[in-house]
């Protein structure tokens, strides 16, 4: 039996980043897209801004540009007149300027004229006749409105390189006039499911057949990182056969996922397979984690494709597949340095083990209900399954990890939450 | 000046809920798609398992299958000794059964024969020639399997109405054999900007122009609860070209969304628009809500069509998008019912003041780094930014609600803060 190289799952993602980056793949290619288009998809480049926003002196309310000092001292019983100069038109520019003692009327959103430096809301406000205007209420300079540049500064940064964009993010580049957008492409996956056992889902299993789970979950997750699945295929444990299809998933993709078949078992092939068919070998030949501790890593520079084999364990193979492709994306487009990881805080509800010797990741739920009393933070319940259970994935809202050296996790204990909201 | 009549959020929600339940349109059609298709979707009926998964007793490790209480008594110093009864093969029935004293072969995923309630890890065990097999540790009735039934039992729920898709749940209905699920078709949405002082985002603002930022804001916003969007379009100030374009997209979409135009600036002509192009008129005229009071809905039963007005300033539409048109989604098609608000506990780093007599949401980011000494908890620093001023919605992670009689919050007060993670 061939013992296996067991890897953190840190040490196999430096592997495998040394490994792309020595083998050209360092970085994504990118591509322009509209911005209208770019929900979601990582930005390739730190994008900076050409101009102001706004460009101009703005008011944010319906009511009077003053010049803020002609208002000192007035009050509900003692307004202040001033003459009124003009009306500014939505989206002109006014023809006038203010010189002290004038107002002139503004709606929100339109351009104070030079001159003013504040705005009185109409509420507070009070024509008389058409030319004078009563204020009864005293303002400071800068109220009710925005500078020019108060929104972004020109030359500011307006979305980072490895922004995953947000539709705030597609107003801003808008506001920016930025109508495209350098981008990521997304990687091409291919994903292959292996084990005699297997028969598509529109089957009825055999005793002894389970139906593949993997190929439409890891479709799933794939596609929830944004990227392209160029292909799902189920191969039975035949090690010709997988050769076959990992060897033109190889030179169509960058990156070909091949779930099951990685553990010890007489038939796994899969191993082998990523040996035999990568330029450095598989240099990982297994990962101290739980579950997913049969993960095999390799990289072919000719063809400049990873090949990652996870195991067939559906909870597992999704996971590790967020742990490692979703990982070293992060890692290649920057999206790791800016992308702060919300986790939530919460108490455990009941004791957990780790996993000797391994990062044991527990899929577990968030209890707002029964929040814990002395803390009022959530509750959290593992869900436990016995290895192999998809429904556990299914129902749960998260993970707590565990360190390699961790015994477990204590009832009461304070721990983060990594959410699975995707 | 007419008097807006506001609305508390949930009151508004409640009439237009009612609304569009009363003219037919409270819930939304339905569509099979292909469960690889359906990340994301919602599910419009309980999907429930026809079957037990896995269908059979199956093996969780490489190892041997036994009769549990063969195996009492064994250690390492006194292995139990049993007969090889023969092998399974994987995908296969066995065409043995077990009897006292038998084992067999059977790798992680076999199916179990008859007899066998347990499985002896390989690492426990040792072959002694060609028929039988030394034991070295006791084992317990169930021990490195699972039983039929154990991930999801024939009649249990997979996936609820209103579940929103997860990679996880698409390998789970492949577990259970659906390749098509009933999803609610997502809404087609119109999504319309106004304001005179608007220009697209390509072109070049003069002095007291802006670019249109809610177009693409909203369009990310719409893609992001998972609508399909039938068309952007900026309409300038004039009631009748907005009354021709509302009317027309009212035929065409569920729902039609108009930003800008909504407080009591002169020029304003949504509410009017709303007003006479709805069955039931505007039935909302503003909301106790802040950013978000100029909003104004209506549904038209003809052509079975939500009209929402909603404020111009960019924080204000997409935040109100998401509390209305995303929400109301949420309540007909039961995601609100099953759907978990992930909220993130955590301490406020300085005072907020909320605005009196409205629900107050005011954007915030976490800041994990400067943890609160006291409780651990990430800090919560509010992103200011005066009315109308995009880049703070894209600078934050989330927002805190205060309540209409809520004054404010406090430096080191505890607080929810609801993620703006898409």
């Amino acid at each position: 039996m061939k013992l296996l190289k067991v890897d953190t799952l840190e040490a196999s993602l430096d592997k495998l980043e040394a490994a792309m980056k020595a083998g050209g793949k360092g970085i994504p290619e990118t591509e322009y897209v509209p911005v209208i288009a770019s929900l979601g998809r990582t930005a390739a480049e730190d994008v900076l801004c050409g101009e102001n926003i706004p460009g101009f002196d703005r008011s944010t309310m319906d009511g009077y540009a003053v010049i803020a000092r002609d208002t000192q001292g007035a009050g509900e019983s003692m307004p202040t007149f001033l003459d009124l100069a003009g009306e500014v038109e939505m989206g002109q520019s006014p023809k006038f300027e203010l010189s002290s003692g004038q107002c002139a009327y503004v709606p929100t959103g339109g351009m104070l004229p030079h001159g003013a430096d504040a705005v009185a809301m109409v509420e507070y406000c009070q024509p008389f006749g058409t030319d004078k205007v009563a204020v009864y209420s005293p303002l400071s300079s800068g109220h009710n409105m925005v500078h020019a540049g108060d929104d972004v500064r020109c030359g500011e940064v307006l979305v980072r390189r490895g922004r995953r964009i947000r539709s705030s993010d597609m107003g801003l580049l808008s506001a920016a006039g930025k109508t495209e957008i350098k981008v990521y492409k997304p990687w091409k996956i291919y994903i292959i499911s292996t084990g005699d056992e297997i028969v598509p889902p529109e089957k009825m299993p055999l005793p002894g057949q389970v139906r593949d789970v993997n190929s439409a979950g890891l479709l799933g997750e794939a596609l929830a990182c944004g990227f392209n699945v160029a292909g799902l295929e189920v191969v039975w444990d035949s090690q010709d056969v997988l050769t076959d299809k990992v060897g033109s998933a190889m030179k169509e993709c960058d990156v070909v996922v091949i779930s099951g078949g990685s553990s010890q078992g007489k038939k796994d092939a899969t191993a082998a397979v990523i040996d035999s068919l990568t330029s450095s070998g598989a240099f990982t030949h297994g990962l101290a984690v739980k579950p997913g501790k049969p993960t095999i890593l390799g990289f072919d520079e000719p063809t400049e494709s990873a090949v990652i084999g996870i195991p067939g364990h559906p909870v597992a193979a999704l996971l590790l597949f967020r742990l490692i492709v979703g990982e070293i994306w992060k890692r290649l487009t920057g999206m790791a340095e800016i992308e702060k990881e919300i986790a939530v805080d919460a108490v455990m509800a009941s004791n957990i083990a780790a996993s000797p010797g391994r990062k044991t990741f527990q899929l577990v739920t968030l209890d707002y209900e029964h929040a814990d009393t002395e803390t009022g933070l959530p509750q959290v319940v593992p869900v436990f399954g016995k290895s192999g259970l998809i429904r556990t994935m299914s129902a749960a809202d998260g993970y707590v990890v565990m360190d390699v050296n961790d015994e477990g996790l204590c009832r009461g204990e304070r721990v983060k939450v990594h959410l699975l909201v995707r």
